[in-house]
């Protein structure tokens, strides 16, 4: 067995640049030099590629090929882009407060927000306006059906407040977002290829107490990391599983028997020195079959509400297989056999192949055994994309590059031939995180078009202040080379992005109007006698004040109503317009209060109308040539005193 | 005197023209079949101009030439765009709650936010979090010295909140917010030319009462509607001036002697059919140099706060001169003479001659004499943008396109020549709203490019759901015909534009230590012995915790911090940095917390630590190859019970 790592995770064996470039990126971070930007400076010295772009050019009138669903980082919204234009096709509210569609202030998406909450959660936000305001959305993935995209959902987790949220794809808005009990954070996801999503995997990242009470603090030895299933059909959690060390990224297979997550701290430390102390770090390998029979006798402990295994080293769920220091990114490739971890503070990236996976845990084969490859590409390797032809395209973040390597001549190295797996570098502008190929992540990969997801943009763009946007490149790897096509500048943090062929995306045009979505409203007018599409309604229930009306360009069916100070009012607007594109809004001035209402679409939003006085109520979003004039007035009714 | 109109508002002596195609649109309003798709469709019939795009392309690493300052309607942030590529280069956060920088929960966003509001507001917004959480962010406009852009500012409008915004243009940032008292929505914002800004022009929109304390509700004959002047440089009320009718947008001249706003509802009513009665509206001339020495001469009534006079009908600081039904934008040619008022419910515009004012206000010449042209170009025109050139752009709303027409031509024609002014229609896609010219509203306007922000976009793009994106289209305009070469589609929604050449623009790089932005931070460190640069300090006062710390890629100099369950806790991060684009960030998981901290930039964030426990924070920005380590832990001991 050739190249063979011992199951000790601090065993210095291994090859020695390995050792020396993880320990000089130690000593290289301890004194700020390898700071993205201080090294960016020697690549920005390199021109750009010859480029001419023209084959990125999408005319006035035309339509792009591909959906990208973009992450948003720190943003919280998911945003969906068209490629290769890459333009900004919609932006999706899901983490996020926005003041456009009122995302966080109408009944429906404070449902959406809160429902899915822990209780512990739910107490907490109680005098913080009942919803988290932010959230940092990383990992975007569409759902699949037998290796492919079905345009039913996209899923994305948030790192901040430990969430999981889904957007359905008929209409593009977010329907679900649970809090993950148990767990702190949650870094990687991605969805199950085969059958069906099905499961959504989701990495724990930060090491906390289980239960996180405040009566384990310091004591991190004592500290817990949780691995999730989430069920992407009822998006409640599947299964928890407790694992040694971070988890960073994951990965699953094509045949629905295993998925896989990088560990970057096997030391269990909490410190900068700590983390990377140890020459190696692992993948972790969970057998979902396992875990699902062992869930099913019974065998879970269940913990805040969820069934929770242990599948720390030695059970029977889990494999630990050793790989370099603080691997990142894990990429599972569109031939259904190599995965590919990647190594961050090793040149290096780890190729599996998942047809070992059975026999490693049966042991018939030692951890290492599954690994086929490892070849070195560069410095700080961080994640790796697949054009199905058997290339492999892998960020250095560090070196600046992209690296397109041939996973074939990487096993063939690995097995003694003397051939080199790199085919071509090309630089990008500035350290590149997360790579995407166009429909990549599936078996149907095309090999089209690449992007890089680059942190940096400093001197790409004209300067906007201190704070530049990101960069993210268009690359067209359909011939033998790489070429760079397109600059694209994006507000934090385009973290990651799947794209998507436009014919596995089929929205709607016009709400339907029986739509879960104001399942409440529904009812609610139901009980009051009110009829939505045609309401012109003020219902009084003691002090709450349910004021039902229709819009329909350029008029609302209320001109104006009435209330007292002090009461609990819930307006409900429906936009009876059927024409595709005719979305109205509802916003009263002066009351902080803004909705979006589509076409066929009820929105609410309640509140204490404790300020006296006249309050006009306008649509704002443009919808007639007699739009100004679309609005109402709200009369408050001082207080008696 | 030719065509003169009447004083009167309800005189139906005017052109046949105007009253049927009034009467007309109320028609086809009431029964929708104005509504901007329905029309629309018509309009999609017309295939796209041929194009070639060419010279709009920027390749990877070139910069554009312009930068475009956008506004973002009800998403209540400031985009910045790079023309021509039409790339979003930045969003700024200004009256919305942004996830990424902590805009309205940072220290020194809230002290922005909230220091410029009405003692009123204040009160109304205690139980509400203490901000608004959104905003109808309408017209950025650059500040101006000698009739150029001055590159020092961009003004901006919150029509929802009745609130008027500055960004610094060295660091891109919003420094001031101030609500204006009296006030009722604020629509048309623009800004004095001349010698300098100087004054900011808010038009207030909806008639309310004075005070708006619910003793005055439904009689709304005692409603008024006032038009306010702020201090650009104080961001104070100059000064307030009570106005007749609603007023919608507002431009001014070259010589710094008079703003004017169109109005739209002369008739004062409440309902649809109200506002649109009357044949004919006005445009208000407002006399500055008369304005000042009356408020100077303490003629003004404090209301609110600030100086108010009376300039309703009969006024010496207002002039109201006649115009169609409903006009909509207004715009001062490049030549500092003309200006355009546009009909919207009329076909036409009306071209009025700046150097007639001063004999209006002196009345040797009546209303309608300071008319020199009213040219019909078609249904819906809404705002016209200029080439420096003698040429006029003017949105139709209603036909979905852009009417280019010389002004000289359209004098002539006015003065009863047989001469078409009209020189070509374009297609827009569809139902455009603002329109703008590169470096077009000030006297050095270059007549390169046109931008058309479309309010439908329809079948433009991919299919993104019910909600759809706006459509800005970019126009060369350069040679003789205008040339559509993009489609850039927006989230909602992109009301206005200023184009500004990039020579006017200097961003800095990196902030300056001594920034008045965190002022407060600096003060409070000194009054603790803190020097926030070279900070692991935790200071306890009481249960108040102040923790400060400094970032340096990969590092945040505490590694953990404890305070007690129930302690406000302010976290201050001083990014020592240096490097250019080197932005980190400070998220809490699980606590709603997380900001930016740009290089050699200090935030702070206050909250209570009523959740007990172990909770990371950790850096949301991309800085380094071990950015996922730069982290540490808050320990929150739980109340002794």
């Amino acid at each position: 067995m050739k190249k063979n790592m011992s199951n000790e995770p601090a065993d210095p064996s291994r090859r020695a640049v390995l050792g020396s470039s993880a320990k000089a990126m130690a000593v290289a971070a301890g004194a700020g030099l390898l700071s993205a930007c201080g090294r960016g400076e020697d690549s920005s010295g390199t021109p750009a590629s010859k480029t001419e772009g023209a084959n990125a050019h999408v005319g006035p009138g035309e339509l792009d090929e591909y959906y990208v669903f973009f992450s948003s980082g720190q943003s919280g919204e998911l945003r969906i882009m068209g490629l290769p234009s890459m333009r900004e096709l919609m932006r999706v509210p899901v983490f996020n407060r926005c003041s456009a569609t009122g995302w966080g202030q109408t009944n429906e998406s404070r449902k959406i927000l809160t429902e899915g909450l822990t209780p512990e959660t739910r107490k907490f936000l109680a005098s913080r306006g009942g919803t988290y305001a932010n959230g940092d959305l990383h990992h975007p993935h569409m759902s699949f059906t037998d290796g492919t995209y079905d345009g039913r959902y996209v899923f994305m987790n948030d790192k901040a407040n430990t969430r999981v949220a889904r957007v359905r794809c008929d209409v593009m808005k977010c329907d679900k977002i649970i809090e993950l009990p148990n767990q702190h954070t949650v870094h990687g996801l991605r969805v199950q290829k085969y059958p069906k999503t099905g499961y959504v995997f989701c990495n724990g990242e930060d090491r906390t107490p289980i239960p996180n009470d405040g009566r384990i603090l310091a004591d991190h030895k004592k500290y817990q990391c949780v691995f999730t299933a989430v069920d992407g059909e009822t998006m409640k959690v599947a299964w928890q599983v407790l694992v040694d060390g971070n988890l960073d990224n994951v990965d699953c297979d094509y045949q629905g028997k295993y998925c896989f997550s990088t560990c970057y701290n096997s030391e269990e430390g909490v410190t900068l020195a700590e983390y990377s102390a140890a020459e190696q770090d692992w993948v972790v390998i969970f057998n979902l079959k396992r875990i699902e029979e062992a869930v099913a006798n019974g065998q879970a402990k269940m913990i805040g509400g969820v069934p929770v295994l242990d599948g720390r080293k030695g059970s029977p769920f889990t494999r630990y297989v050793p790989i370099p220091n603080s691997p990142h990114g894990i990429n599972t490739a569109p031939d259904g056999i190599h995965v590919v971890a990647n190594g961050k503070l090793s040149p290096t990236v780890t190729v599996f192949d998942v047809r070992k996976f059975d026999d490693l845990f049966e042991d018939k084969i030692q951890p290492r055994d599954t690994v086929v490859a490892e070849p070195e590409l560069g410095l700080g390797p961080l994640h790796t994309a697949f054009d199905g032809r058997g290339n492999a395209y892998t960020t250095l973040f560090i070196d600046s590059q992209i690296c397109k390597w041939s996973i074939e001549r990487a096993i063939r190295k690995f097995q003694g031939e003397d051939v080199d797996p790199i085919i071509q570098k090309l630089d990008v502008h500035y350290q590149p995180g997360h790579n995407h190929t166009s429909m990549g992540q599936t078996k149907e990969a095309d090999g089209k078009w690449l992007l890089s997801l680059n942190k940096f943009s400093k001197d790409r763009f004209l300067n906007v202040g201190p704070l530049k946007p990101e960069c993210d490149q268009l690359i067209d790897i359909s011939g033998e080379q790489m070429r760079l096509v397109h600059d694209s500048p994006s507000f934090a943090e385009p973290h990651d992005a799947t794209i998507v062929h436009r014919s596995k995306v089929n929205p709607i045009n016009v709400w339907k109007r029986d739509d879960p979505m104001w399942e409440d409203a529904r009812n609610q007018a139901k009980a009051d006698g009110v009829v939505l599409e045609s309401a012109s309604n003020v219902v009084r229930d003691g002090n709450k004040v349910r004021v039902y009306m229709f819009s329909a360009a350029p008029t609302f069916s209320l001109t104006d109503f009435t209330v007292r100070q002090g009461d609990e009012v819930t307006v409900y607007v429906t936009n009876i317009d059927t024409v595709e594109d005719l979305t109205h809004g509802f916003t009263i001035v002066n009351y902080g209060v803004a909705m979006e209402v589509g076409p066929q679409m009820t929105s609410s939003v309640t509140f204490v109308a404790d300020r006296p006085g006249v309050y006009w109520y306008y649509c704002q979003w443009f919808c007639h040539a007699l739009h100004m004039e679309m609005k109402g007035r709200m009369l408050v009714e001082p207080r008696k005193v």
